[in-house]
């Protein structure tokens, strides 16, 4: 198991103070599944008639709770409004990931023990699990605390249910806004995991997003998807894809606030999405620096996207910003292996503000030191004009140090 | 500048005793690129009637000389026989990449300082150059030490040759065979430099081989195209793609033998080339291991690359070798990310002939032990049987280790 490591210089100052949501009730607990004298499991529950929606890993060997949401939301993804409510379990130290049969029996076990603590139907149960892998998920000792998680359901417990998820992390990941609409108010919070894109082992990233807003399943769902590609699918730590990302959102409509359509709603979840997904990168893995990668001009959206996916990705990038190094060089070759179009004599790069290179060649106006100093701040921005068209795409990355080979080299699992 | 390396642990004893290859001389100098005390600029002259093939970087930002060698083998790349025959002209310490305009104009200069010192027609000059990129090519220096090159080629000057092409490189990369076609003997030999599958500082890849086979260069190109994917497109170090790849290969026709569809011949030929692609690898930048990812049973040939590809160049796998870890976790990750079809339950993976996963879960017989004490090797084969068809694919590659990082981040540019 990893040693446990500093908190990330890139953290914020402290965990947000998030509204609280109506219709939806937090508890952790401590069920000792891999990890001792912290949290490691946690419930949240949602009153009748909230839905639900999701994404998950596009991995072709998805872990068993995955599957298992996977399905309950059917083809389409959708968790129509219900009755009886929704619950969402989710344990930390245990991925239950490529465990065969044995872990679609611990997942029905899970779903069968929260359906007899809280009433919540089997069907509308949704577990996740995130830690090492291929080991048999102990789900007994999760069962063994639940009826104690269900009688401290309480709707103010959320940033203990941001602890009882971690693994690698360093720090609490959250984020919430509140919506002023027809003189009512909306609130949304979230909470995440992950210090890699990744990592079967101890990084997958793990989202769970509530809000009191009144929203059918079906815009919930067109709303989660379409925010997706700019927020967590824009996000970077080391390219590696885990068998077990999940995020899952539910809306409780308790604020009686319809939403459907409204712009103010929908940039407000756009905002705690990214602000999440940020904090993932900000876990990011050794990380020292923040940097945001910037692709205007680009021939269409998705070249941008997979030019900036490209520059987040480089190793050589990364160990060039670890270093502080301004090596525009290594950009240039980023940009060229994307497989977007690009002309090398229309390609323009900035760090910050500074005009490094343009018209194939670098700028005559850019002088090393300043680039220098630039690099050694801890959030950076590098902005690439490829001169071409109009698409346009931001991702979001850390550096590539030491500190990452030393948690995923310098230990035996 | 990079510091200077120790020699990789996984290099061989010592430099090839290479076959001399009729028709071809060798010269190499100092011309003070950018490097000092040692050579740094390689000449091979081919005699008359010579036929080039190449292989180039598909990277959108390629430097000048590659672009240059793309439009003299023209759309086909074939460089057909010429009575004047053709040159190579190689310098390491700066790419001329991103160079713009002045770029074009130092591979003129050189191209025409090679006409004019040999006799070899400008339009059948090749060069290469490979260092830092950005910076203007001091053209100049090369062209003062062109009559001292001329003036000394010789057909046993290779291991010279590979000596001054090295950048980064700990070693000198070098490969031949001979092979017995109808009594007569054909020689091939080659030279290589990289130390990263890429890396446009320092660590580009580039390759010569030389053979005195008579071949046209249609099929000479044909031969090459067709075993580069199971060769230099095999090996990963760390998933960048340079601007300035390049694999040219000549036939001087000197033995007299002709080859074309000689299996004896095409089979030598695949093995220098992947000798000198596996040579690459083992000097990748802070390599400790030599691994060998081998995919079968694959749904196709397409799908047993792309996996192998993804377990080569995930940074997790890497760092978990790196770490002398037997983590298969993240080999069931790496192929869940491919994107090839892949099903958990009919997924098998060894470590050399440790049966360590099958059917879905590890297998009933692995002992961690007995995996850790493997992985303790120096040369490592991860086998990967995907139990969908009958497609296979091996990759090559290598650790990523705290050495990667200082190569690549500890110093400034």
């Amino acid at each position: 198991m990893a040693k446990s490591q500093p908190v990330s210089p890139l953290a914020p100052a402290a965990f947000p103070d998030l509204p609280v949501v109506k219709g939806v009730r937090f508890a952790a607990a401590e069920a000792g599944v891999r990890y001792t004298g912290r949290p490691d499991v946690m419930l949240a529950v949602l009153d009748p008639g909230s839905t639900v929606a999701g994404v998950f890993t596009r991995s072709k060997t998805r872990s068993a709770p995955v599957l298992d949401c996977e399905a309950k939301l059917g083809p389409d993804r959708l968790g129509g409004a219900c009755p009886e409510g929704a619950a969402f379990l989710v344990n930390s130290g245990n991925a239950n990931a490529f465990t065969g049969r044995a872990g679609e029996e611990s997942v029905v076990a899970l779903c069968r023990a929260v359906s007899a603590a809280t009433g919540v139907p089997e069907g509308r149960v949704f577990t996740s699990s995130t830690g090492v892998i291929g080991e048999r998920l102990p789900h007994d000792r999760i069962e063994a605390v639940m009826a104690s998680l269900a009688g401290k359901l309480d709707d103010t417990g959320i940033a203990a249910a941001a602890r009882a998820i971690m693994t690698t992390d360093t720090f609490r990941k959250g984020a919430g806004r509140t919506v002023e609409i027809g003189g009512k108010t909306v609130t949304i919070a979230g909470i995440a995991k992950g210090s890699g894109m990744i990592a079967p082992d101890m990084a997958t990233m793990l989202v769970y997003i509530f809000t009191d807003a009144k929203i059918t399943a079906d815009d919930l769902q067109s709303l989660l998807s379409g925010m997706t590609t700019e927020t967590f699918n824009a996000i970077t730590v080391d390219s590696d894809t885990s068998t077990s990302d999940t995020l899952l959102v539910a809306a409780t409509g308790a604020s009686g606030v319809d939403v459907g359509g409204n712009g103010a709603f929908a940039a407000a979840f756009f905002d705690v999405m990214l602000d999440l997904a940020k904090q993932v990168v900000r876990d990011g893995e050794g990380a020292t620096k923040f940097v945001t990668v910037r692709v205007k001009g680009a021939a269409s959206k998705d070249d941008a996207r997979r030019t900036a996916m490209a520059i987040a990705n480089s190793p050589l990038v990364k160990t060039a910003i670890a270093g502080e190094d301004p090596n525009w060089g290594r950009i240039v070759m980023a940009v060229g292996k994307s497989g977007a179009d690009a002309d090398r004599d229309r390609l323009s790069i900035w760090f910050g503000k500074i005009l490094v290179a343009e018209k194939g060649w670098v700028s005559p106006d850019y002088r090393e030191e300043h680039g220098a100093a630039y690099m050694k701040r801890p959030e950076l921005t590098i902005t690439v004009d490829l001169g071409l068209g109009t698409g346009t795409f931001s991702a979001y990355t850390c550096d590539l140090t030491h500190g990452y080979i030393s948690i995923n080299a310098d230990y035996r699992s």
